[in-house]
This record gives C-alpha cells, sequence and structure tokens, in this order.
C-alpha cells in the first residue's frame, strides 16, 4: 500500500506546480532577503519556492489566520516585539491554528534568549538553528528535509483524508434502498472522491452509471447538466473508442483508467453489469484510484443488497396481486382489476398529499380489498342478476370477513388491508356499510379505495352489467361527491383524470 | 479531527512505556560509544531510546529485514566497507524495503566523499550532518526532531491504516443480510479494531451484543468463549455497575468509554435499542474512540437495512400464509394446516440435505399449495361424503388451476409454488393426478409436499373423516413408501419423526 501512497507525487515532477510556501517571521529585513536569495533557484519535487515575509509575531498571526493551511514551512526568529515573540509564535500554530503539518524551524540570533535544549523540549519545533550556522547550503539542506518531511506528512494526510470519505460515501450509499437513489449517490460520491484535494473540477462533466440490458448497455443515472442521457444506449452517445473500454473492462473483469478518466466496474456477472463511467479530464492519481477502488467495492455490496430487497418487494407485491386476483377470479372479474385499483390509489393518495411511504403501503394493500369475497358462496357470488335481500346482506358480510382474515397480523401491509377491507364500501354520507360510517370517520384508506374500485367497476363488464362509458363512468362519479365519495377526493380525481385514464388504458383487460 | 488525533499520545507520557529505537550504523566503535553516552538519558514524550548497533551496511541490512519496522531513527554513517555503503543503505530502505516512515540522517566524517548538496537532492534522507558539528546537544536537538517527525507520521498512518480497517469491517458487515450473522460481525470486527496497534489483547475478554425485550436487556452474540451468555438477561451477567452504564449510555443516547472498556450505543428508539458491550482492561483512546464512532455509525445503518429487510420478508411469509389460509377457510380446514405443512418442508428438504436457499424457498412457496381450490365449486369442495367419479374430476383440476395462477410470475417463490400446485398429488408409482408423473419425474418440491401434506391431513379432522390416531397415520406413511410416497423421504420423516411430531404440537389447531 505505502508504495501506492508515496509513488504518484514524485512521478508528477515538472513545470507548472503550484511552488511550496514558505513564511519567513524576522524583524531583520535583512535576514528575508538573504533567505529569499540563498534560496532563488531552490527546487524540490520540481515545484519551487513562494515567500511570505511577516516583520513581528503579531503580523505572522494575522496572515496565518487566513493562510495557514497552504504554508508547508515556516522559518521563525524568536525575539522579535517581545523576547520569546517566535516561540509564542509555535505554540499558536500548533495549539490555537491546531495546525500540527506546517514544518516550524527556529532560527535564532540571540540563542541565549531561547537556549536550545528547553526550547526543542517544550516547544513543537521541528528544527532549531541558530541564524551563524545557516550558510546557503544548510538553509538549501533545512528546505529539503523540512519539505520532504511535510510531503510525506500531507501524502498520508491526504489519504486519510481520502478514506474518510470513503467512510462517509459509504455509509451514504448504505441507506439508499432502492436502485435510482443508490445511483445517484454513488456519482454523487464518485464526483466528490476524485476532486479531492487535487484541485479537478469534475463537476459539470460527464459521468453516468450504465447497465447491461441484453446486447445493450442503457445509462440509468447520469451527473448533473446530463440527465437527459438517463435511459439512452451508450452506442448513441459514446465514441467507439470509449464503447471499447467499456466492453474491455467487462471482458477483463477490472477497472480501467485512461488519461481522461475512468471506467468503473461495479458489478459483473453472466446476466448483468453496472458500469460507471467517469470523464475526468485528467488522469486519476495511484492514491485516488486505490480509494475509488475500496468505494466500488462498497458500490458492489450496496448494489447487491438492494437487488436482493427489490426481489423480495417485488415478489410480495407479485403475491398480494395474485392473492387479489385469484378472488376476484372466483368472481369472475378480471385479473388486472386489482392492479388498475392499486394504481389509482396510488395516484390519488400521492395527489392529496399523502407520504410516499404510506402511498406506498397502500398500493401494496389495495389489491386484498375483496378478500372476504372468499366466504361468499358460489351461487350469491355468481348471481347474474340482482341481489335480493337476503342474498345482499350475504354479500355485504366480505368486508367483515377481509377484515377479520386480514387483522390476524400486525405487519403494516396487512393492517392497511385489514382496514381497507373493511371500509372500502363505506360512503361518505354514512348510508354504506358494514358499519355506515361518514366523512372522515371512515379511514382515508377506506375513502380512497372506495372511489378507485367503483371508477374501475363501472368501467369493466361484470356479470351483472356492460362497462359505463368513460363519460357516463365520470358523470356517476361527480354526481356522487359527497354522497358516495369524499368530495375533496371527486376534485383531486377529476382534476388529474387524463392520469387515471392512462393507468386504465395501461392494464387493460 | 486532527487535535482528537494528536492529543491522545502526548497525554500518556509515563514510565514503562516502549522505548523508541534507534539504529547506529558506522565503522567506528568510537562513535557508536559516544552517541549511546550522549543520549544515555534522553527522553520523548516519555520514552527513552534503545539503541541497535551496526558496523557495515551489509550488517545492516540482515538486521534491518526483520526489525525495519521498529526501528524510529536510523543514524547512517557513508563511508564503510565502500565508499556508498550508507547511501545504498538508504536506497535499500526506501525502495527495496518500501520504508518510508523510519527517520534517516547521514553522518558523514568526510563530506567530501559525499558532497551534502548532491546527497540530500538525490537521496530520501531527513537530515545531512558532518560528524564534527554534532556536538551532544545538536544530537539531542536532532534526536528530538527526528522522533517529532516520526510520531506525527505514525500517527497519522496508525489513523490510516485504522480507516482502511474501518471500511474493510464496514463492508464485511453490510454484506450480512440477517441479524446474528450481523452481530457476529461486529464483535469480531470491534475486536480487530480496538486491538489495532495498540498491543491490547482483548480476545477471550468479554464483549456481547445486547438488545431492549420490554424492560430487559437481553445478549443476542458473544464473543468467542462466551457463547454461553446468548439469550441471557444482562441483570443475570453484569455487575450492578456495567447495568449502570448502560443504562446511562441508553438514557444519554451516547457511547461510554470507561478505564475497562466501552458500551457502544448503534441504535436508540423508543421500541428498541442495541448496545454492544465491550471489556477492554485498558482505556480506548481518543483514535480508536473516533474510529469506533464511525464503525458504530456503519453498523447503525446495516442494523437498519437487516430490520427491514427482515420485516418485508416476514411480511411476505404473511401474506403467503394468509393466502394459505384463506383458502383452507374456504374448504373448511384449520388455519394452521398450511404453516405445519410449510415447517414439515422446511425439516424434511434440510434433513434431506437441501440447501438452505432452496429449503426456504419450498417453506415460503408450500403453503400456496392448494390454492387452485379457489376454482373448485362449493358444492364439491365442501361436500362431507365420497365424490363421485366427476366431482372427483372437477376437484382434480385444482392442481392445474393452482400451477396456472401460480405461473403467472417468474419469481423464484412464485415458480417453486406453481410447480408444488401442479405436483402435490402425484404419487411415486405413478398413480397420482394431473398427469401420473413417476419416481424422481416428481420435483423433490412436490414430492416433500405430498408427504407433509398427506401426514398433517391424516392427523387432522376434516368434513368427510375424524383425525386419525399418531400410530395409525405413521403405520399408513410407512405403508405407502415407494407407493404413494418417495421411499428416501419416507425414512428421513421417520428416523425424525419426534422433530415433526413437534411441529405439530407447535401448531396446534
Amino acid at each position: 500500500m505505502s508504495d501506492d501512497l508515496f509513488a504518484p507525487e514524485r512521478a508528477e515532477e515538472g513545470p507548472g506546480r503550484q511552488p511550496w510556501y514558505v513564511l519567513i517571521v524576522d524583524d531583520e529585513a535583512e535576514v528575508h532577503r538573504i533567505t529569499r536569495l540563498a534560496l532563488q533557484d531552490f527546487q524540490f519535487d520540481g515545484r519551487g519556492l513562494n515567500f511570505i515575509s511577516a516583520y513581528t509575531g503579531t503580523e505572522a498571526r494575522l496572515l496565518l489566520n487566513n493562510r495557514h493551511q497552504e504554508i508547508a514551512v515556516a522559518l521563525l526568529d524568536v525575539v522579535m516585539e517581545s523576547d520569546d515573540a517566535g516561540l509564542t509564535l509555535v505554540d499558536f500554530i500548533r495549539n490555537d491554528l491546531d495546525n500540527q503539518h506546517m514544518r516550524l524551524v527556529l532560527r535564532t540570533g540571540q540563542p541565549g534568549q531561547a537556549p536550545e535544549h528547553r526550547v526543542i523540549v517544550n516547544y513543537d519545533i521541528n528544527d532549531y538553528k541558530a541564524k551563524t550556522e545557516l550558510t546557503a547550503q544548510k538553509l538549501s539542506t533545512l528546505m529539503h528535509t523540512s519539505l520532504r518531511g511535510y510531503r510525506d506528512i500531507m501524502t498520508i494526510e491526504a489519504n486519510r483524508r481520502g478514506l474518510t470519505q470513503v467512510i462517509q460515501a459509504s455509509a451514504d450509499i448504505f441507506q439508499r434502498q432502492s436502485l435510482i437513489p443508490l445511483l445517484d449517490g454513488v456519482i454523487e460520491q464518485l464526483i466528490a472522491l476524485v476532486k479531492m484535494d487535487k484541485g479537478l473540477l469534475l463537476e459539470r462533466r460527464r459521468h453516468f452509471a450504465a447497465r447491461t440490458e441484453g446486447l445493450d448497455l442503457q445509462v440509468l443515472v447520469a451527473s448533473d447538466g446530463y440527465n437527459h442521457l438517463s435511459g439512452m444506449s451508450t452506442d448513441d452517445i459514446l465514441a467507439p473508442a470509449e464503447r471499447g473500454l467499456i466492453r474491455e473492462a467487462i471482458a477483463r473483469n477490472h477497472h480501467i483508467f485512461t488519461d481522461e478518466g475512468a471506467v468503473l466496474l461495479c458489478c459483473n456477472n453472466f446476466e448483468r453489469s453496472l458500469v460507471l463511467f467517469l470523464e475526468g479530464g485528467k488522469p486519476i492519481d495511484q492514491m485516488d484510484r486505490h480509494l475509488l477502488d475500496l468505494f466500488i467495492h462498497n458500490v458492489a455490496i450496496a448494489f447487491d443488497n438492494v437487488r436482493l430487497n427489490s426481489e423480495v418487494e417485488e415478489t410480495q407485491r407479485e403475491i398480494v396481486y395474485l392473492l387479489g386476483e385469484t378472488v376476484e377470479t372466483r368472481s369472475h372479474e378480471t385479473g388486472n382489476h386489482v392492479k388498475r385499483v392499486a394504481e389509482f390509489c396510488y395516484l390519488l393518495a400521492t395527489l392529496s398529499g399523502m407520504s410516499e411511504e404510506e402511498a406506498s403501503i397502500l398500493r401494496y394493500a389495495a389489491p386484498l380489498h375483496d378478500l372476504g369475497k372468499i366466504g361468499i358462496p358460489d351461487h350469491i357470488l355468481h348471481k347474474p342478476g340482482r341481489h335480493n335481500h337476503e342474498e345482499r346482506e350475504i354479500m355485504q358480510t366480505h368486508a367483515f370477513l377481509g377484515h377479520s382474515l386480514l387483522s390476524q397480523s400486525q405487519r403494516p401491509i396487512l393492517h392497511a388491508a385489514a382496514i381497507i377491507a373493511h371500509e372500502h364500501h363505506e360512503k361518505w354520507d354514512g348510508s354504506g356499510y358494514p358499519v355506515g360510517k361518514q366523512g372522515e370517520d371512515i379511514h382515508i384508506f377506506g375513502r380512497i379505495v372506495a372511489l378507485a374500485d367503483v371508477f374501475d367497476a363501472l368501467c369493466s363488464e361484470r356479470c351483472y352489467k356492460p362497462a359505463w362509458s368513460t363519460a357516463d363512468a365520470l358523470a356517476f362519479i361527480q354526481e356522487q361527491s359527497g354522497k358516495h365519495f369524499d368530495p375533496a377526493l371527486v376534485q383531486v380525481f377529476m382534476a388529474n383524470i387524463d392520469d387515471f385514464l392512462r393507468i386504465r388504458a395501461a392494464y387493460g383487460d
């Protein structure tokens, strides 16, 4: 690991890189002049020096308050406005500014004022020099050793910060429970990770997550400004060379880093691969590659978890549909009735301002509204004509029966289904059954399912009636506002009728 | 963060701590002697020095091969068995041993052989001294500055390694999908995290995870050697002061660190809290506390995920039971029949060597075996006596009906249920329905459900028969081995009959 850690900085030598900042604090102007002169051609790791001068401890403090993070080495005089101005400055930097990284060198002209032994033991400095011993050569050596120490610390420190960021990024993504929010998080965290400490401005570049769909590779989520790429095939948006890189990553089962960015392989199995395409515009260095690798390892785990989770949830949804459909099938109604009712309910709920969580529970539970029909005898359930009084009474027991079957469980979805089974034949004006509840005494789930169920039944053919036209059905719903139905729900329904008709069309019989 | 990072080492000054290892490589015995003499009372951060001597570059290499990780500072002569033996040693340490942390100081007696400028630029050393300039005071200063640099690097490096370990530990726990394996992983990773780099031997100490159950706190998982604590109340195993710490952690919603260990609060809500109890025998320092905090944050997320996951799975199981029970209820069979069949099937499957995953799918799917009865008319389904030929033919269509309802879905559980609905009335000798499959042509799921379903039906009262005695039922099963039932399954069933009877007793009618 540490070879990866220390290699890249050295490899990047060359002109054009930021200089090292060196702070000189000394009350003699001549010391500033000589220092700058002696080190004017100095280079370390291909980077020159940039001097900042202060002439008193107070001046240095003001300056450090804003800029201490960028200063690599400080050469500090001891005696300035006071006998220990330089020593106080050391305390200020280490304790008040809490800067442990800056290399501090004391240069004293009066060793008597700051005896070497006392100073080196009591102050957290990195070297102690008498001004007299600092020849040009010694000054150059001092600068080399100081910068080398600073570089080593900053390299590990950058890695340490990167790792902290990987931990935070991972915590973020592990909280995401479904695929698209997960991938949104991954893209966001990747941008933050790669930009880190390197001054790369990666925002507004093209990053995306794509997944194989058969032979195709489809974009699922793209970075800000590239949202329009979602759903597109990578064939339509990438250059041939870029497509080749992705194929190579999948074939070699390995990330690929290029001078322009990276193709990261998150998950690769026989049926589906997930790749992340990063357009960096600049090579990603060794340390960042290692951090990315750690992060992507976690992304793959989070991806597996989400997939497992959604498999279980989808199974649950299908079982509920099946349960609802099974009952409907016995009533000779069509299987898609329960799916449409579920979708109508979800839409009505979200349009009415219900939370996503509650609306989802309603959507899962709504298919079970007629479960109690399981207990209704064939001759009543299947009677083509109107029920007589006694038959109607038996038919109406299905609300109670459904409730009693479902209320055996305390799980939120089944608890909601029990309420729905019980109350979906109550009416706003109190004329419904089994209890005759009215208005807001009827649970909102019951009121929503009542509207969704009736609307779909009106538009469908039943053994006792043909399908109504949409116009007739809507007129009936409107007419029953405040009688059968919650008027607020009718209003929302009418205002968004196109969306409801679209659902009906999508789940036709 | 960096104040946390650098504070603890300083706070821990005192006697009894490991010395700093200093390597002296020099071909003059006198240099060794003088160095040791000059530094004999030296202390840094409350720790003395321990010198290791080598007299040639070759000797130093042999020694470094094994011990380089423990050496803080090396004082290297340049000219020994060759003119550049010391310089070669620098390369060896930095490149071959890949040790970037050891502080390297060149001490040369013949500066002409190794000109300061050339050496300082080309070799990754931390200081360059002529032997003549090294007075006792300068040697002490050098040792202070070198050890200070070493300590700072090692502090960040320890934190860096700790963070890497938190990432690995988190990746491990996020792969765990249910509570007990998750907590096993958490305990294991905590032990590794806290022991890290500190020489604490935490193994065989008492660590456990406990969860509130009402007013009680129950151990769920304990460290190796303390497995017997699982399931026990903390009231029975902790001293009053320890119980008080846990109560305080929950009340203050905060971890508590003591001189002996820690109480870590993983998750705290009105219904359930999860706490981790660590018995360290030694205080946990500031850096490790920070790492633990990061890790526990992830544990809480993993814990939430597992809880969410198990909530969804439990809901699914209840819905399937409900679906099965609903059908059974219509057949006037008792609700617990499907639960018993599910448990019988799971036990038969695992006893027959089926994988945990497949056995779980079977357990989920088995309750749906009679789903097709939904399509059987009341007068046939509810007939108290024997069915005539025509009625029997209609009754038998339930296998096909169930299959056709269930096979609409490709989800593993519903796919398995479709197979079971179709094949649970097939018989080993080919005399069953609907197809007349025989032997291993019948899916193992079908063969298992056939045995479980018949056994439970025999022992239960039905509208057409009273409940059989256990002895009669077992005699019948045995007699039908190789006729109705797979003989291998009958053998496994008989060999473990007590376990099956226990399930029957647990889910009585």
